[in-house]
């Protein structure tokens, strides 16, 4: 239906103007390819939701053309929503074995059985319709992660995905950037890179260099280790297992997702650890402290996870002693600043010694700075460029980066979640757009909740609410029983009696004004009495609950 | 009454293991001096509260002791509490010009009007009962910020204040170096030092720095130049003006506080502009874009400030244009990162260029880092010593640099809030503890939101409210109207009328179980009609709204 235009569209679902919910659609004629398809966390002003998934409308839409969805790796922001998605749409999904390893583990979660996961290798090429992916290592904070090489008959498109360039890379293959300049010499249509890090000058240090402080850290330490760090950074794992090994010591791991990533990159050959060096947190207290190192999550400070539990004295199996040595392997996400400093300062409080960020360096980035795009850019060499993976001020400076390069600001789009960008051999233009968005999942509601809903939780958050309730007589209006008030997240209904017993006052005052003015119909007497009362409170106590008047008739 | 020990009493009201709310008791027999009088900005799960400020029991209690409150400088941490601990405890308020002057203008705000403020300069003394406070110049990033040294019998006691040591300061004379070491010559028995900054290496930049980025970035600027910072940070706003003048710029301010502190700080020669210089935000059009600098407010991405408003399109008397470069020049505080990063967005869609501290040098901060707070340590070689202003990680940072200086563990006291030290010449102890914490501030309610209504907030925000309303005879107990069914910040009702109808018929059915059953005692209906809903509604959606069973009796 329509003319087919001869071109290629690039059109992203998510993952523009935020950092998460990455989801990309690369459209030739009958044929879709979607790379990845994440979520993304709610935002504050998001009360109450659980994970934000990205609009599929489109996709819903178009569900014969699609051919596959094409994974980078396995992080949440990239496969998290494809339990919402395969359900939708039933289609072939291809990664490499981790990735798909951890999608497997996250569909069964779900209930999720008939999907059809196609493994992958770097090197691989995938005929999908009238294109071609290819598959190329890249080096991330994730084993396993590739970038993509997108074979359409107008040209090659090359998505990095997340990336930074490792030299010594853990347990794994360097960034292929032979293949990259290979690409670059034989002619890219156009780049979609990994903007993440591009406010950073340099380059992000390898993933080594956080082996090496553990080796020094382990060294001297005399009391137990605990590590946190986020479970899918599987070689951060690998370093501190071989940290504990070099040093004698034995590993628990601790934290639903933490044994989770464990088991399944162990099983599938990502992680190594001699025989008896991980233990059951059970036998923990049959070593020495000087013997054990725990891994774990809650590196966010999220107050669930093992470490805050433990923090806290919350943890059911264990407890933190004086003399522990706890090591933050992570950076605060941005926005979770205060829940870290919050879990740092309770575990210096129960007598542990806490190395973080600022005091060492236990984390590095698992994203490209300016020296690594650079670099990209120039092996690359593509005619078109579309930033992607972040905030606005972050694909603003990648696209001045591309430009300082040399690019032609014309031929560089920054672009917006849904817009069109068709591309041909010689020409690119953004031409329109299709529904995208958020779709906040609450609870099991998937879309149930919107401004309105949200609107109203805040102000219920924001000065509680109070129920005002009469019963009147259906023939005539007369209050038969009430005004009761009941009043939550208001005020101490106990030291604020008097207030409430006002506010019952001006309540009655209404309705007896209402009823001498024969004033019956509803609407009119509850937005009597609503103002009325907001009036008072305000004037009274300057807040503004949310007032609910409820009218029964009998 | 009570035996009275010759001892100096050194009690933190607040300031320690958070960053705010300064107030500290230095007690000797019948002489109480409050140092500072702060506030701290609520916590996220303190949901719809203003500001918090500190529980002073202690003071009420010991009014008569007071012989004043004494100011080191005027930021909110460190004032902002003041009209309302005035209100209860009307004592003389001891501070220099420029702290009076902004503590006089909050005061006028607050409707109080009989304070007594009493100037002070540096080098001054002021006898209060037994002691003897002493001012000392500090740098900060706020003019005239005071150390104090307090001379008690037992000993002098040197609070640094929040101070860094600038040897190059801007209008303002340097930090006394010389009067701390001769203090220190002379024996201390005490220092309560700024741990701020303490896990940052080195030393924090002269303010002149940023004065020199400004040059820079204004010598070779096209457009207008909005500049975003702290109001109080008059040195800021006097280096803007100096570029301003130098590369001649008008300078429009914009913004309440900013007016307000550029308006105080002008008053008493703190502030600088040649005649003309400063011109009314009206007037701003009468001049081409490139003589035009405009100072404002909304550094941290505050919603209602002149940036954010700027930003999003929704000021009264300005429009971003493209061409714009917006300096921002402030770091987040901790727990702002999102909403500053937000406004940066927006800066860069509307085509303003942004420049914030990531990309260039706009900004130090105002406290010492290690290398500062040795030399005070040095210098002034205290007995005794208390880390403060700071979070736990901070305090337990601060005294290990002490301990690495030198001192004796036993020397250190790493206090609480509300805790007692104790000290003589030759001891010091902490021995028990008086009331202290967070009195919260929602409105003109001081107080009257505490755990309970914080946990309803949360509860509402979260999931939202189910109200269920029934009107039941009061002879039988029988339903003559009802259940009618409200929600709020629940599901879009209108999405979701199966799921209303639904949840109306559980309602119906437990309501016809307890006639069945004779139930009549209200408190049972309520629980069983909540159960029931809840139950009900978790297993349907996974969602655990409030739910409010209101039961009307005619």
């Amino acid at each position: 239906m329509g003319k087919q235009t001869p071109n290629v569209k690039i059109i992203p679902l998510g993952g523009l103007n935020e950092i998460g919910k990455n989801i990309t659609v690369i459209e030739y004629k009958n044929d879709i390819i979607v790379i990845d398809c994440g979520i993304i966390f709610p935002e504050d002003e998001m009360l109450g939701i659980d994970v934000v998934i990205p609009d599929i409308t489109y996709l819903e839409k178009n569900k014969e053309k699609i051919r596959a969805i094409v994974l980078t790796h396995g992080h949440e922001d990239h496969i998290g929503a494809l339990p919402y998605v395969l359900k939708k749409i039933n289609v072939p999904v291809y990664g490499t074995k981790l990735t798909l390893g951890l999608v497997e583990n996250k569909l069964i979660e779900k209930g999720i059985k008939n999907a059809t996961l196609n493994v992958v290798k770097p090197g691989q090429k995938t005929k999908l319709g009238s294109m071609v992916v290819e598959y190329i290592t890249a080096n991330h904070s994730i084993p396993d992660a590739v970038s993509l090489a997108i074979h359409t008959p107008e040209g090659a498109i090359v998505h990095t995905g997340d990336f930074k360039i490792d030299y010594t890379p853990i347990n794994g293959d360097m960034m292929d950037l032979n293949r990259f300049a290979d690409l670059g010499s034989r002619g890219v249509l156009a780049l979609l890179a990994d903007s993440t890090n591009v406010e950073r000058p340099g380059s992000t240090m390898s993933e080594k260099t956080v082996g090496n402080t553990f080796n020094d850290i382990f060294k001297t330490a005399e009391g137990r280790i605990i590590v946190a760090t986020f479970a899918s950074n599987v070689h951060r794992v690998q370093q501190i297992i071989n940290a504990a090994v070099m040093f004698n010591r034995k590993v628990v791991v601790s934290g639903r997702s933490m044994i989770n990533v464990v088991r399944v990159s162990t099983e599938l050959g990502y992680l190594d650890a001699p025989e008896g060096t991980i233990i059951d947190i059970n036998d923990m207290n049959k070593y020495p402290d000087n013997e054990i190192t725990i891994i774990t999550t809650g590196s966010q400070g999220e107050p669930m996870a093992a470490l805050s539990r433990l923090a806290s004295s919350d943890h059911r199996k264990m407890e933190l002693i004086p003399g522990d040595l706890v090591i933050i392997s992570a950076t605060p996400i941005p926005g979770n600043e205060k829940t870290v400093s919050r879990v740092i300062n309770q575990l210096f409080k129960k007598g542990a010694k806490v190395i973080y960020e600022a005091l060492a360096d236990v984390h590095v980035s698992g994203h490209a700075c300016q020296e690594e795009l650079k670099l990209i850019h120039s092996l690359v060499k593509p005619k078109y460029f579309i930033p992607v993976h972040g905030e606005y001020r972050h694909l603003n400076q990648h696209a001045q980066l591309a430009e300082d390069l040399g690019m032609k600001r014309d031929n560089i789009f920054i672009m917006e979640n849904g817009s069109v960008l068709e591309l041909g051999r010689s020409y690119a233009k953004v031409n329109g757009s299709i529904p995208s968005g958020n779709i906040l999942v609450d609870g099991l509601g998937i879309g149930d909740v919107g401004n309105i809903v949200l609107r109203d939780r805040k102000h219920l958050s924001e000065d509680g609410l109070i129920v005002v309730v009469v019963t009147i007589k259906k023939e005539n209006g007369k209050v038969v029983s009430g005004p009761d008030i009941v009043s939550r997240g208001f005020v101490y209904v106990r030291e604020s009696e008097d207030l409430m017993d006002e506010a019952r006052r001006v309540v009655r005052d209404v309705l007896k004004e209402c009823e001498k003015n024969q004033i019956t119909d509803w609407s009119t007497l509850k937005s009597s009495v609503r103002d009325a009362l907001r009036n008072f409170l305000y004037q009274k106590i300057k807040r503004n609950p949310m007032i609910l008047p409820i009218i029964m008739e009998v």
